[in-house]
């Protein structure tokens, strides 16, 4: 850490906030110059974050030298870390694709959806039985009906059933009828349910949040690890910005700046990262051209009948197309991608 | 709502959207025009909400007339409401002001900084006992004894408590120690605590998200009071922009905004606004020269040992200087603002 | 135009507005409804503009329904626009790569950046002589000199030149060294600029704003081609939002959509939207599996040693491995990439 | 400057860099730590520039230390500048205040408006008669003419003429009619107009850009400072977020903190800083209650007639009450506000 001090600060100023920083075990060093005096403290930063040196009146400004995430940083685990969803791998060889609709709406409408979804040859069926609604006169979801629902339809499909959770009661009843769970973009920091989810032994798929910087997004799943849980899938799904052209503008940059700086799988949703049906497919597909281990794709078998987020659902002839160009490009870079019972 | 059609669309598909919001008992138009056909659906759009129509392959785009919240605005409730904290009215014609640490620490930090805050005469204490930060190695907070402790403390200078809850569980709890209930910038979109906070029967102070448009934070107040609670304060605190010389982007302009929309009061927190404590006592002032019915803001008797938020709170002399100082403004747009005990 | 009429609005009031709006000659339409009176004028937007009815005191708001921008747009001209620069065909079926350093800093440095440029195959050389740099300390190009050595490497190797031109004083001697001009992200909207490269006849690479939406970006084109010039070349380059951990965020969405709604050819600058030399690679990649005609990319012979924007500069191998990895992508996208003579 | 290396970084490579650092005269730091090595450069950050630290591929990140502006900066000069405009000073005790319609439209509109203007008491005219418009379509501005008509009638009103330059070619024109060039948000990084004006020898108001930080707009001031013109008043108008009720927002939170970091003087414009009329009075106190040193307001003696911003332009009788509810506010932070002639 660099301590930048304010003009005013004398020399035993700076000699007694260098003497804090040793006081805690780290290596420190002074640095006068003819404008400013600089310090620096050298050694793990959670510990030097305890010092709290930039409350001191005489400080102007804190530069971290080091990452504050290290749990979830490659620094501290070089090789990638490959999460395991029924029986598919993600974050190895293989790009792993999540399809479905954004709400579990009924059991018929679940049956036609997974079934274009099976033969599309996605890897994992999602649909959401608690939705997390900017107004309250939309439609919130089926509860654990939903949950149900997904859990029974997914299983006849021999698919995994990805599903969010958006409060810690409910974590033990989405984990009986989920393989996945996903936190959404509004709970990234809900750090209660990143504890609970911690513990709760399946592999968390955590979207990033509309304000959160990489930094932020890398340091709530260091929230989970550090509870105990490695199965951590991250999930870029577009940041606001002052566009309006589309939903969200989807920060691809931030795939092969995680994937250097982080062992943990990274998908992107394309579906909320542009709100707009037509852009999904060029940019699922350079999503998986930049380095993602996977895409979430919203699809629903009639997405005019769609209870949420229908403006951005595929139809089930779009999904397919989908499939069929990722895999294109999957081989392109490298990758595989297997189109399942579809082909 | 005013529904643009696609080019492509013939006159038996405009037609047959038609019959569907006449289906739904509301008024519908039909304007074909030159280049694109436009139609208009007139009524609550709550109920047109049910209509999907923004999902439909044939709908280039919607846009709706009225406003998304219904219960929070003036157009439904034209007068100002006032709510009542501790013996407070806030909204009304005094200026309410809230002092305190970011988090409660210890009782004789609680003692130390509460006396200060009393004795500058502040209306409010605050103190938060369950602290969400962003990194799992920053401190987290005292949690029921900090309840317990800001409890007591405030009981003894006889100042209403606010604080913060993060959890639908925690709310029993945090009502039985508090006499408001905050709703942090990361929760503003967590629907089952404003689900639960509808319930509790104390104010919520509901700040809003970091990435929120006025509209999202005003759907959020609609959550609470649309399950009976009509004790909202909003609170502004920044959002998160591209300038980084501060921590967040103050949107004072959502101060007039609001208050020209919605009959609820809106408090500024110039301390999470700006993040940076020389700023702090302007931006009050801004707050209050805008409309703002008061202020929140963090001070601490020694901020350079505060444990969260140091550099953003208040040595206890500023406080004191910053509430003589909001006084003089507060005259100044004709409203009144009491210095208590303090003065 | 949808006009949405204030609560307080008599219907003489919105009356007179319609005289207005049929004074023009254009379709209106009136739709009374129970908590507000709407408008519709249905015609030209451009024609519409002149009543500026958002000024009214009893207009709430106008939502246009037509694109602002008519002759980039497709619904105005349905085929692709295809830009010739030198021998090359831009916005058809090959990929287009602009190569070369930020600036132009000596003749060696053109000689050797340039031949590696040419080496790996791109199809046309760039370096700034006129650049716009934050800081007055910072290298503001060699001017004309930079010209003169940018058009005699290019010529030497066969490639089409780009530059820069930043004031309308210089857009005939940047016409007279260089094949097509290239329009920066901060004089996108410098709309004398604009006018006058409308009338320079050559080619223009505009690049977006980092405040501009793509609607902005579109305008701006119409600036150029209103003046008569269509060989317009849009460019992606990033925009400034929240996140710090990229010099912008490079904003794909925007290339299906653009693609989608106008016809000009439409570049990705990976350099400038990521400003990181390890995140070029797989960005350029994300850019041609959306839909971009080409990438315009940063690359010196001596990175380190650049005397402008070096950490976002590929060194000359990695600039060739880039060529090879885009062949790959384009033609999993079904287009073409010639590596040139470097192959 | 704080250079942080890649871990790779060997302690020979570290060397040479330090040589480097010192090769240029300025004092060098070697801070090796158990996971990074850390050199610091003291000096002149300008001089440092000069090494291109940034590009250096062992290098993962420089953090500068001081400011990158020198010469508006309150450590090369503590004293606040005033600067005169007419026979006022900005910048001192009083608040100075500029009305006047967004376009010059035509002689009676100048007139009228120009009147009211003076009659309400402000200090100086505004008037465009070069307009950058996003759309070509929009009313671009009378020129020439329009220079004539702001200067005619300012000097029948005995009111100083402030009005917006936009390009190099035109200031030597626009000086010869006006008291003091205004640089409009989208062209505040146009360098070579502000070098133009760096020699112009006339009071700059230089209005900050859309996508710009608060360092891009004292870098862009020091450009103009460093030609030799130090009459430079600053202006914030808004910063492009996502928010879209309101045009912009407003970043206050620059006032205070520019005030504390430049000797400069900083004017507010609520009119392009909200869009909305109605919001135009709050923000101009707000404005003031921070620390401003006056605003820019837009005013029309008929909006709803305005060739341009009429949505945020004041009727007369508002921009009258907007004059004295300003003075309250100058008074309650201890400046002085004359009236004028109105009063």
């Amino acid at each position: 850490m660099i301590i930048v001090l304010k003009r005013e600060t004398t020399e035993a100023d700076a000699k007694a906030l260098l003497g804090k920083i040793e006081g805690i075990g780290l290596k420190s060093l002074y640095m006068p110059g003819s404008e400013r005096t600089v310090l620096g403290a050298l050694g793990d930063e959670r510990v030097l974050g305890q010092l709290h040196l930039d409350s001191h009146p005489l400080v102007e400004s804190v530069k971290p030298i080091l990452a504050e995430y290290k749990l979830v940083s490659r620094e501290m685990h070089p090789h990638d870390t490959v999460v395991r969803v029924g029986e598919h791998a993600v974050g190895g060889q293989e790009i792993f694709v999540i399809g479905g609709p954004c709400a579990v709406e009924s059991r018929a409408q679940m049956v036609a959806t997974g079934e274009a979804v099976k033969t599309a040859g996605a890897q994992a069926l999602r649909g959401g039985a608690f939705k997390p609604r900017t107004s309250p006169y939309s439609f919130q979801g089926l509860g654990e009906e939903g949950l149900q629902i997904l859990e029974d339809v997914a299983g006849e499909l021999g698919l995994p059933a990805v599903t969010e959770v958006v409060e810690v009661a409910d974590v033990e009843a989405v984990c009986r009828h989920a393989d996945a769970l996903q936190v959404g973009a509004r709970n990234m920091q809900n750090f209660r349910l990143l504890k609970a989810l911690g513990q709760c032994g399946k592999p968390v798929v955590l979207k990033r949040g509309m304000a959160a910087t990489v930094k932020d997004l890398l340091l709530a799943a260091e929230y989970i690890v550090s509870e105990g849980n490695e199965q951590v899938i991250l999930c870029e799904r577009g940041i606001r910005t002052f566009e309006t052209s589309t939903r969200n503008t989807l920060d691809l940059n931030a795939i092969p700046f995680i994937k250097q700086r982080s062992h943990l799988p990274v998908l992107v949703d394309p579906s909320h990262g542009t709100g707009r049906r037509e852009l999904v497919e060029p940019m699922a597909r350079a999503a998986i051209a930049c380095g993602a281990d996977g895409v979430m794709v919203e699809t629903h078998h009639a997405p005019a009948e769609a209870l949420s987020d229908g403006a951005q659902s595929l139809f089930p002839e779009q999904f397919a197309r989908l499939m069929t160009s990722l895999r294109t490009i999957a081989e392109a870079v490298g990758r595989t991608m297997s189109l399942g019972a579809g082909t």
